[in-house]
C-alpha cells in the first residue's frame, strides 16, 4: 500500500515510516520541521542525536535500500495539501502533523489559540483534500486517550450504548479533555466524524495512549534513531523521570501521583497504526480505536524508574511536586481496548524492558542531556493565564503570526558531543 | 449591571441592547460589522432597512434618552479584547460575535476553516481576557441547540446522569452537530467548560434555538429596527418561507420536512438572555441552558406560513425541494428546557402572532425584498466540497486572509427605496 505520513519527521512518524517500509509498503512524507523549531524555542533539543531529514533519507537508502518520497510543507496551507494528495493518491494518510504538547498549549493565550487553530485547520484541510482529490483514501487521525478525561465509568472505544429516560441510542462517548491541546484533538474528532458521514469517507480516529521508548526493531543504527524529548514542554512524564534519574535530579511526580493513564511502547504503537492501515474501514465508516497497552499511575512510573536507576548504580530519589495541571490525583480509570486485539494486535514489549532500554540510550547520550539539564523541571502552571515569564526559555516564544506561516528553520545538524558507550 | 455585548450590531445583539437599556442596565458594545459585509458578499442585504451604527446610537439617544458605549473592533485580535474588558470590567459579557451561518460554513474549505478558526479564537480570547483582566465577569456564550443533533433519546441541558457497565457518572451530553458552523459551537462549549473549571470563572452556555421575529417591545420606531436576513446563506428557513410567500415564490421546505428544531421568538430570546445575565452562576460554575420555547417541524412552519399568506391575499404554494443538508428528515426530538422557566422565564409571544407581524413588516419593505429576490432560493449542496461556483453571488467570497484581518467596510447607509405601509 502507499501511505502518506504527515509529520514524518516526528517521534512516532519516523519509526512508523521505517516499519511500513520494512513491511513492503511505499512511504510518502510531509513535514514542516516545526517540532524541531519549537523544541529549540524552549531551549531544548532531542535527547537522541538525529540527523537532518535529508540525512535520514540517505540513511534509509544506505541501510535499508529504500527511498522515502518527501514534501516539505505545512498542512495549514490547503493548496500544498491538496496538491500532494492529488499527486500521490495514497491508500492511507496517517495524520501526525499536529502540535502535540499539552504544556505548550497552556503557556498563554497565543499558544492556546495557535494549538487549536493549527490542529483543526490541518485536519480540515486533509478532509477536504481527500474529498476533493482522493475519496478512497483512508484517513488515520491521531487523537489521544486524553480526550476522554477521567470519567467515573468505563471508557468505550468512541461510542457507547445509552439508556436515558426510557429510550436508547448509540452515542459518541462524552469528551472531557484536560488542556487546550487535548481539546484540539476533541475538535478534530468531531470534524473527522462529520466529514466521514457527509462525504462517505473512510476514517480511523486513534485515541492514542502515552508512547514510551527510544527504539523499534527497524532502528538498527544510530543514523535511524527517532527523536526523544525530555524538557518540561515536549517530554512525557516517563521521559522526564528517566532523564532526571540519569542527571542526578529528583524524579518529580506531580501531586499525589495517583493519576492513571494508558501507555504503549513505541514499537507497539507503530504496530497498531500499521494494523489500522492494513485493515481499513468501509466507505462511510468512522472507526475509533483506543490505542494503548496498559494503564499505569504516575507513582508506578516513578517507582519503576527509581528501581531501574538504582539497579544501574545511579542514586535516584523521588520528590513529589505540586501538580501544575488541573486534574484528579486519584480517580477511577478503566478504558476498553478490544478493537485492535480483534484486528491482530499483540503486545511485543513491556514497560520494564523498554524502560531499561531507554536508560541504556540515555546513558550513552548523557552529555547531550547534561547540556540541557535546565529545561527538565516544570515551570508552567496551568491555572495561570500567562506563563511566559515563568518558562525556562532561552528564546522568547514565537510571535503569533507563526501560526499562519510555515516554520522551516531546520534544527542544527546532528550534535556530535555524545560519546557512544 | 454593566453588560458588554460582542456583536451588538447583529440580529439579536441589537434588540438585546435595547432591552437591557430599558431595564436600566448599562450597555457597552463591540462589533466589526462583518455580518453586514458578508451578507453583501452573497449579494443580499437586510430585509429591514437598518442604519449605520452611529445612526443607531443617535436613534437610541433621541428616542430612549440612553447612550451606548461602542468599540469597533474584532474579537480575533486579543489586545483589543483584553483592553476593552480591562477598561470596562463588565458584570457580564454576552458573546454574539461569531460567524453564525451553517450554509456559509459549508461553502468550501476556506469558509469551513474560517468559521471554526474565527469562532474558537474569539471565544478563547474572551476567556483569557476575563481571566486576565476581570475574573468576576460572567460570560454568557451563545451556543446552539444544533450542537446536540437529533439523538434518539431526550436532550438534557448540557449534562446527564449516565449508568454504564455497572457504574454511574454525570457527564456532558454527547454532541453530534450537523455543519462546520455547528461544530464550531461545540468546540466553544468545550473551551468554555474547561476554562471555567481551571480558572474558576462564571459562565453560561446558551443552547439557542432558532430565533424568529422582526420586533421586540423596545423597537418603537423604524430607526430602532434590527436586521432581518432572508437569503439562502444568512436567513433561517422561516425567514425564507415568509419572504418567498411575499415575493410570489414557492415556499420551499427541504426534503420531507419532518426535521424538527427548537424555536423561540426574538422577544423571548432577549428575555432569556436578560434572565441569564440577572441570575449569574457562582464562580467555578459552567451552566448550560437550552434556550427555546417550542419545537416545530419544517412542514409545520411551511404550512403556517402558507395559511397566513393566504389570509393576507397572497397566493402561496409549497414546493418541497431536495435537502441540500445532511440530516434526518424524520426523527425523535425531545429536548428538555426547565432551567430558564425555573429562573422566571415566561413565554410572551407565540409563533403565529409573530409570523403575522413578520408578514406586516415584510409587506411594508416589499420593494427592498424584490431587489434581492435572486438570493432566496438555495444553491449550496452540503455534500459537495466546493460550492463556490454554485453560489448566487454577485461578489466572489472573501479571500482566505479575511480571517485574520478585521472586516470594517460598513453596509451602505439606510436604503430609502421602501414605501412605508
Amino acid at each position: 500500500m502507499k501511505v502518506l505520513i504527515t509529520g514524518i519527521d516526528g517521534y512516532s512518524g519516523w519509526p512508523l515510516a521505517l516499519h511500513l517500509l520494512g513491511r513492503g509498503h511505499e512511504v510518502v512524507g510531509i513535514d514542516n520541521f516545526v517540532t524541531r523549531k519549537r523544541v529549540k524555542e524552549v531551549g531544548s533539543w532531542s535527547g537522541t542525536p538525529i540527523g537532518t531529514f535529508p540525512q535520514r533519507q540517505e540513511a534509509v537508502q544506505r541501510l535499508l535500500g529504500k527511498s522515502i518520497q518527501f514534501y516539505k510543507g505545512d498542512v495549514t496551507r490547503y493548496p500544498f495539501v491538496v496538491d500532494v494528495v492529488r499527486r500521490e493518491k495514497p491508500d492511507a494518510i496517517v495524520h501526525l502533523a499536529e502540535q502535540r504538547s499539552a504544556p505548550y498549549s497552556m503557556i498563554d493565550v497565543d499558544h492556546a489559540v495557535r494549538t487549536q487553530v493549527e490542529n483543526l485547520t490541518g485536519t480540515l484541510h486533509l478532509l477536504y483534500a481527500i474529498r476533493e482529490a482522493s475519496p478512497e483514501t483512508h484517513l488515520v487521525k491521531m487523537g489521544t486517550m486524553g480526550e476522554y478525561g477521567t470519567p467515573d465509568v468505563d471508557i468505550p472505544e468512541g461510542f457507547f450504548e445509552v439508556d436515558y429516560r426510557g429510550r436508547h441510542d448509540r452515542l459518541p462517548f462524552p469528551r472531557q479533555a484536560g488542556s487546550w491541546y487535548h481539546w484540539s484533538k476533541v475538535f478534530d474528532s468531531g470534524d473527522v466524524m462529520f466529514a466521514t458521514k457527509i462525504w462517505d469517507l473512510k476514517s480511523t480516529d486513534v485515541m492514542q495512549g502515552v508512547i514510551y521508548g527510544t527504539r523499534t526493531p527497524e532502528i538498527t543504527d544510530d543514523a535511524l534513531l527517532t527523536r526523544f524529548d525530555f524538557d518540561e514542554t515536549w517530554g512525557t512524564a516517563l521521559n522526564r523521570f528517566a532523564v532526571e534519574a540519569v542527571l542526578g535530579l529528583p524524579i518529580t511526580p506531580y501531586g499525589r501521583g495517583g493519576q492513571v493513564r494508558g501507555f504503549i511502547a513505541l514499537e507497539d504503537s507503530v504496530q497498531s497504526l500499521r494494523i489500522a492501515i492494513e485493515n481499513p474501514p468501509k466507505r462511510g465508516e468512522y472507526r475509533v480505536l483506543n490505542q494503548f497497552d496498559a494503564a499505569y499511575s504516575i507513582n508506578e512510573l516513578a517507582e519503576l524508574t527509581h528501581r531501574i536507576a538504582t539497579d544501574l548504580g545511579l542514586s535516584p530519589r523521588i520528590e513529589h511536586m505540586p501538580d501544575p495541571r488541573v486534574e484528579a490525583e486519584q480517580h477511577y480509570y478503566n478504558p476498553i481496548h478490544e478493537l485492535l486485539p480483534a484486528l491482530g494486535y499483540q503486545r511485543s514489549r513491556n514497560l520494564e524492558d523498554v524502560l531499561r532500554e531507554i536508560f541504556r540510550d540515555l546513558i550513552r547520550f548523557r552529555r547531550r542531556l547534561e547540556k540541557r539539564r535546565h529545561v527538565v523541571m516544570p515551570t508552567v502552571e496551568w491555572r495561570h493565564a500567562d506563563n511566559v515569564g515563568r518558562l525556562n526559555t532561552r528564546h522568547a516564544p514565537a510571535p503569533a503570526s507563526a501560526a499562519a506561516t510555515p516554520a522551516t528553520a531546520p534544527e542544527p545538524a546532528v550534535d556530535t558531543s555524545h560519546t557512544p558507550a
